[in-house]
């Protein structure tokens, strides 16, 4: 219907902050390594499994404090379908902690196989008289390159049970411009594709003024950040690119409306390995998570507002 | 290293098309479904078996006269990790039953995010000393929305092994106008997109004169079929859209160039389906596909040359 749940939610937490579980096995803590390589060998299956129990641990540490998770799937399908399965499980044990959950997996295509990636990732599908939810995410980050053809089926799911998109707008990378920086007449492709996501959330728009279709704007260009918070004012923004990709938390306050509202911003890399950058001990990685996750949060809020 | 390997396939069957295995558990004979509901329940696992033996079937009833299939990701997610499983063993017996495996996930991020889908897909993944291969397929269909650092971490992936990507250029949907057909200057967003491809392959062009960077362009828009078969001479193209989405043979030959090559033709449901187009008994399904493979080929290569 609308990004009310996650605004609901950043609101009670004072925090507009998303935590990226991007992990790669030679992330976790080796004594996690040890004990599943011990149990199933140099293996996808012991990856996957450690995977879990490494991304179980900093959502136990996390989730009083930040309201959402955002698992890459990139990450898990690394490691086939035991990766898949800690997907799913990293998904279910999120929620079941109260947490918002954005799948990262830039996921498009048109007509029923839209729908078919719509059903996996915030829906669900029928078999027989019994109706299983593959993923259960909250939200899916979506390409808009097929046109409205491949938002259709995603709207339909997000009116329905209450879930979201973010489609990529201006993404954080360096080459990001090749293509969304060039210019149809006088409008950037990057803000073509805004003026869409604007389009197509428009009969789902929330009591904070957001829709259920957002928009992906890297932190890494401040300026078009401030371009399109104005541009768009029903498009919630998912922000990557802070911290590790080089965006500070003075430019990322663009990305937020006079209410300190609008922007979601994403940190994974510092937050899954701040141990290893705090240099702590290692058994100590998932309070090293959450202390990381609070600087993150009080850099941010204090830009804002 | 170049779309060689395919295209030898291609001129040894001479057969330019592609079988898409994009199943769904309703298209599945009522009875395989029935055994593997009365084992595993009305789940995703059942579905997901059921799906495999579907595949299987077909694809040995296929594969001495079709080159290449191609799984569409989305119908394996709708069934979580049970259905990602059914993909790597469909991956895997293509492939041992000697056919050249597209897998069309559409997939596209950055960096070392990029990279992860390049080694889950295309590549492999070391844990310990072990080094395996999650997926195995030969060619990934990819979205440039991002850019060059979207596809640097496949060519290199293609280069060292010999695979290839293509990359949406113009898809055969009704809005895929909305931003393909755009103007930048004189060049549609479509066409600067096929020059990218042709960029991206320049170092990578085997012996029938094409990288390994291929193109999608839809069969339904046979103007811009032959309007970029001039254009981007080293881009071997996927053409998606024939028979079920309205593309005729007559149209996709502006697909081939000179020598009948340089492109490679999809057809799913019809194929998938065709016992039920057919009316013949369910249990004829895989020679129903057979029937429907030989008809498109025959149709297709009436048009070439």
């Amino acid at each position: 219907m609308s990004f009310d749940r996650l605004i609901t939610k950043i609101k009670e937490l004072n925090n507009p902050t998303v935590v990226g579980l991007d992990p790669r096995f030679e992330y976790v803590p080796k004594f996690i390594q040890d004990k599943f390589l011990l149990e199933d060998g140099e293996s996808m299956k012991a990856a996957a499994k450690a995977i879990f129990k490494f991304n179980q641990s900093i959502i136990d540490e996390i989730c009083d404090i930040v309201p959402a998770i955002k698992p890459q799937a990139a990450y898990y399908e690394m490691y086939g379908h035991f990766g898949i399965k800690t997907l799913e499980k990293t998904i279910r044990y999120a929620k079941l902690k109260g947490m918002f959950v954005i799948t990262d997996g830039k996921r498009n295509d048109i007509g029923a196989t839209m729908d078919a990636y719509a059903s996996a990732h915030l829906g669900s599908v029928s078999i027989g008289e019994n109706n299983c939810e593959p993923f259960g995410a909250d939200a899916l980050t979506v390409n808009g390159y097929l046109g409205t053809d491949g938002i259709n089926p995603l709207l339909k799911i997000c009116k329905e049970s209450d879930k979201g998109i973010f489609v990529l707008v201006k993404t954080s990378n360096k080459s990001s411009g090749e293509l969304q920086d060039k210019l149809i007449g006088d409008t950037p492709v990057y803000a073509l594709m805004g003026d869409m996501c604007e389009e197509w959330g428009k009969d789902q728009i929330g009591q904070y003024g957001y829709s259920s279709v957002g928009a992906v704007v890297g932190a890494t260009y401040p300026e078009q950040l401030a371009e399109l918070r104005k541009r768009l004012p029903h498009t919630m923004f998912l922000v990557p690119g802070y911290g590790a990709q080089g965006g500070g938390a003075q430019g990322v306050a663009a990305a937020f409306d006079k209410n300190g509202l609008g922007a979601i911003v994403n940190s994974s890399r510092a937050i899954m390995c701040a141990y290893k950058n705090e240099g702590c001990p290692e058994t100590d990685f998932a309070k090293a998570a959450r202390r990381e996750a609070i600087r993150m949060r009080d850099d941010i809020t204090s830009y804002i507002k």
